[in-house]
C-alpha cells in the first residue's frame, strides 16, 4: 500500500473534493481488477466501460486469478504477483471465479476472504423496477441489507473423521470476530441512515457459539442507542422474510446462516444476477459478483452484467466516489424501468439486448433519474485507511479473565454398550483420585449414568471426567489419563473443560 | 409396548381391514397425548373433538409434560410416569410446549426427539385455499415435503469455550444417522407417490460432514431408481424456494439446514399455524404442533387449531387410519375454502370464529369434498412395529474399514505470533523424531509455515503434527507430545488425524 502513489493522483483528490468537504486521510485511486472465469471478462468489460463513460477517476491493474491459474499449478488460484498487487492496492474488484472440483483445492473466493481478513460481507437487496419477482408482483417493496460474518463458523473448514462413520466439523465463533462484524453492521446502519438492525441466530440451540455472538451484539448495541436493535431466531427470520420482508432493514448474522439468508434475499429481488456483494476488511476489501461463471453462455456476449455493476457501484461509494455511484445507479434503475433487459430476465415481449448493448443503454441514460427509488450522492462510504501491518494483528480479551480447569471430555471410538465403556473408563481413574467419571454421551445425548434404551448409538462416545470438589487438576494429568485410556479404547479427541469468570465454559449433555 | 392390548381392540382391526387388505403385524390403538402449554389444551381439545366426531377409533392416555413439570422440578420436563407411558405406547401426540429460559434446562422438544431417537422430522407444506400468502396470490401452488435429520448436526449441543474469546461447537454427521433419515425420505416418496427427492447440503464448504451426508444420499439413491434424485447447495435452494417453489416435491437435509428450510416453507404456505410436524423413530414417534404456546391469547379460546389438526391427520395416516385422515382433511380444506377462519388469518371482511366454533365448522363439513386439492385414502402409512429393545441399538460399519493414524491437531491458547508458536512446538519434537510440525492455523486459515500478514488472529491456534513418512505412531506418543507441549502453552483440545481406507480423514487448512 503506498500513500505516495495515491496522493499523487491530483485528479482524484480534486474529484473527491467536489463532493466532500471533509478531508480524507488518503484515497486509493488504483485498484486491482480480476476479470474472473466464464462470463467474467465480458461483464467486467461492460462495467468498466460504464465507469469510463461516467468519468470515474479510477486506474485499474489487472491481476491473474482464477481457474486457469489453478490449472497452471497455483494452489491458491492466483499468481504471487496478483497477491502482491492486491495487498499493495488494498482493493480488489473481481468477476465470478471457478474453483476446480476434485483437486483438493479450496475455493478461491473463500480463501481470499479469509486470508485477507475481509470480516464483513455486505449485500444490499432492493426491489428493482423491471425485474419481476413474486414479491414485486404483489407490490411488496424490498430493501434489506445483510451483513454476514465472513471468516468464522463452519467456514473455518476444520473437519475430522473421528471414526469411519462419524464426521465432526468445528464451528468457531469468537468474541473479537463477532465484535468486528457487529460493529461494522451498526456503523453501516448509521452511514446509510438505517434505523433498525436485527441479529439473527440460533442461540436457543447453539448456546455457547451463537450465544456468544448474541451476547456481543447486545453489548455493542448499547453503544448505538440511535439504532433500534433486536434479535430473532434464524428459522423464524426465514419464515418472516418470505411473508413480510418489508419489515426488515438490516440483519447481521454468522457465516453459514448469513450465507443462506443472503441467497434467500437474492431470490426475493430476482436472483444472484441482481445482488451486489462487498467483502470488507480493515486493510483489503473485495467487491465481486457472487453468481456463477455460466460456462454455457461464456464468450457469447449475452451475459447480464447487473450484479457486477451493482457491486461496482457499492465499491465507488466505499471509495468515496458517491456522486459517480449515484449517477450510474440512477442510470441503471432508469434503464431497467424502461423494460430494457438481457436474455435472462424481463418481458418476453420485448427483445433482449446483449451485454454490450445493455451497457450502452445504461451509458446513454447517464444523467437520467428513475421514476422510483432514485438515489442521491450520500456520505455513506467507509474507506479503510489502515496502515499496512508489520505482523499479524492479534485480537483477544487481555484483562479480567479468570480461568479454572474443570475436567475433560474424551471422545473415543467404541462399539459397546454404555455400561461396558463406563467400566473401562473407571478402571483408569484408579491412577488419579482427583477425577470422577460424570457422564457418557453419544451424539450429544447422555447414555450413562442414566439414559433411555431407545437412544440409538454410533461407534463414537464422549466420556466426561471432572475434578472432584476441592481438588485442583493439571493439564498433564488429564493428558496422562487419556493416554492410559488409550490402552483400552481408541481416543479420537480430547477437549478440556474450563470455567471462565466462574461461568461454565461447556454445555451439558442432552438429558444430563 | 404391549402387543396384547393392541390386538385386543377388535374395532380397530376391523376399521383397518375395511380399507386395507394386507394384514398389519399389529396396530397400537392407544396413544399418549400431551396437551402442552399456553394455547395447547384448547387446540388439543378441538382436535380430539374433531377426531371423535369422525369416529376415529383411538384411545388417549394423557401424560404430564411441559412447563409446569419443569417448574415442579422435573429436569426433563416430564414425569417418570409420562416417560414410561410414551415408551410403552410408542406414539405421542403433543401440543406446543414451553421450555423455561435461563434455568439451564434443555428444550423438552429437542430432548424428546433425541432421547427417543425420532431420527426423521417430516413436514408437509401445501397451499391451503383460504389461507392467503404472497405465493397463493401469485397463483403459485406449493406442495413440498421436507425431511429433516432430527438427531445430529449442531443439535448434538456439544460446545466448549476454548478460551474466553473462542467458542467451538461440534457439528456431528454420521453415516448410520444419515442413512436412516435418507432411507426414510426415499421410502416416504414411494409411499406418497412422489417422483423427485433432492438432497440439500453445503458440501462445497463442509466437505467431510455434509460430504458424508451427500455421499450416503448418492449411495442410497441407487436403491431407488424409481425416484429421481438430485442434490442442491442449501443457499441456492433457498433462493429457488422463494422464486420457483413449485419445482420442488421433497427435500432431505441435515438438522439445522432442515430447520431453516422448514420454517421458510412454512412461511410460503402461511406460517407455522398451517404446517404439520411428525418426528419418526423406529420405536417411538411424535406428532406435534411446532408453533409457540401463544401465552398472550392462552385461555381465551380463540387459538387456531389447524397446525395441530394437520399433525393429527398425518398421525392418523401413520397409524393406518387413512380413510379417517382423508375425511377430516377434506373437511378442513372445504372449511378453509369457504372462507371460514379464526382471528389470525383469512379475510378481514368475514367475522372470525373462536376455536370451538372453528372445530364445529369442520365437524359439520365432515363428508364434504373441497373444490381443490381433495385427498383420497391412500396406503401411505408407515406404522413402525419395532420390538422394544433390550439394550441400546448400536449402528456402525462393521467391516472393510482400514484405519491409519497420521498425526494430531493440537488446539492451544496462545497470544503470540505464529513464528514464536512454531518455535515452541518444534522444541517438543526433540523427544519424538517420528513427528514433524506441518502447519499452524488460526480460525482455520494457515499462518505457518506460510500465510498472509493480513490474516487477523485470535488467541487460539491449531498446531498440526504429522508422522514422518515410513514411520508409525501410537496414540500414547501423541498424547505425551501434547502433555509436553502443555508445559509451555495451554492445550484446549487434541484431535487425532486418521486416514480411512487410504483416504484422508481430515481437511487441509485454508491456504495449506
Amino acid at each position: 500500500m503506498s500513500l505516495t502513489i495515491v496522493c499523487a493522483n491530483k485528479n482524484v483528490t480534486k474529484t473527491l473534493y467536489l463532493h466532500r468537504l471533509t478531508t480524507l486521510p488518503y484515497m486509493r485511486t488504483k485498484i486491482a481488477v480480476a476479470n474472473g472465469d466464464g462470463i467474467g471478462p465480458e461483464i467486467m468489460e461492460a462495467v468498466l466501460k460504464i465507469f469510463n463513460a461516467a468519468n470515474v477517476q479510477l486506474d485499474y491493474e489487472f491481476v491473474e486469478m482464477g481457474k486457469s491459474y489453478f490449472d497452471a499449478g497455483h494452489s491458491t488460484g492466483m499468481t504471487a504477483k496478483a497477491k502482491e498487487t492486491i495487498e499493495t492496492l488494498g482493493l480488489l474488484f473481481k468477476g465470478p471465479m471457478e474453483t476446480p472440483k476434485g483437486k483438493g483445492v479450496k475455493s478461491i473466493n473463500v480463501t481470499a476472504r479469509k486470508v485477507w481478513n475481509t470480516y464483513a460481507n455486505q449485500r444490499d437487496f432492493r426491489t428493482l423496477n423491471g425485474v419481476n419477482t413474486v414479491f414485486s408482483k404483489a407490490g411488496i417493496p424490498i430493501n434489506i441489507t445483510i451483513i454476514r460474518e465472513n471468516i468464522e463458523d463452519t467456514y473455518g473448514g476444520i473437519e475430522h473423521l473421528l471414526t469411519y462413520d462419524v464426521a465432526v466439523g468445528r464451528r468457531i465463533i469468537t468474541r473479537p470476530g463477532s465484535e468486528q462484524v457487529i460493529r461494522y453492521a451498526f456503523e453501516m446502519c448509521r452511514r446509510k441512515g438505517l434505523k433498525k438492525l436485527a441479529c439473527a441466530h440460533k442461540a436457543n440451540i447453539m448456546k455457547l457459539t451463537d450465544g456468544l455472538f448474541l451476547e456481543v451484539f447486545q453489548q455493542v448495541a448499547t453503544e448505538y442507542p440511535d439504532i433500534e436493535s433486536s434479535d430473532i431466531i434464524v428459522d423464524d427470520l426465514c419464515m418472516k422474510l418470505v411473508s413480510r420482508p418489508e419489515t426488515f432493514e438490516a440483519i447481521v448474522l454468522t457465516n453459514l446462516q448469513g450465507d443462506i439468508v443472503s441467497d434467500l434475499c437474492a431470490g426475493l429481488v430476482g436472483g444472484l444476477g441482481f445482488a451486489p456483494s462487498a467483502n470488507i476488511g480493515d486493510n483489503i476489501s473485495i467487491f465481486e459478483a457472487v453468481h456463477g461463471t455460466a460456462p454455457d453462455i461464456a464468450g457469447k456476449g449475452i451475459a447480464n452484467p447487473t450484479a457486477l455493476l451493482l457491486s461496482g457501484i457499492s465499491m465507488l461509494r466505499f471509495l468515496g466516489y458517491s456522486a459517480n455511484a449515484a449517477t450510474i445507479e440512477n442510470a441503471l434503475l432508469y434503464t431497467l424501468e424502461q423494460g430494457v433487459h438481457t436474455g435472462d430476465f424481463g418481458e418476453k415481449g420485448t427483445p433482449s439486448l446483449n451485454t454490450v448493448q445493455f451497457a450502452d443503454a445504461i451509458i446513454s441514460n447517464l444523467g437520467e433519474q428513475p421514476a422510483q427509488g432514485a438515489v442521491i450522492a450520500t456520505e455513506d462510504f467507509e474507506a479503510k485507511h489502515g496502515i499496512s501491518p508489520v505482523q499479524n494483528k492479534l485480537r483477544f480479551t487481555k484483562e479480567g479473565v479468570v480461568e479454572e480447569m474443570i475436567g475433560v471430555d474424551v471422545f473415543v471410538e467404541a462399539d459397546m454398550q454404555p455400561d461396558e465403556l463406563a467400566t473401562i473408563a473407571k478402571k483408569h481413574l484408579r491412577y488419579n483420585e482427583n477425577f470422577e467419571l460424570v457422564m457418557i454421551s453419544n451424539r450429544g445425548t447422555q447414555v450413562w449414568p442414566t439414559g433411555s434404551i431407545y437412544t440409538e448409538l454410533v461407534n463414537e462416545y464422549r466420556i466426561r471426567f471432572e475434578k472432584k470438589e476441592g481438588s485442583t487438576i493439571r493439564q498433564k494429568e488429564i493428558l496422562h489419563i487419556s493416554a492410559d485410556l488409550s490402552e483400552d479404547v481408541k481416543i479420537c479427541s480430547v477437549e478440556f473443560l474450563m470455567n471462565f469468570n466462574g461461568k461454565r465454559g461447556y454445555t451439558l449433555a442432552q438429558g444430563q
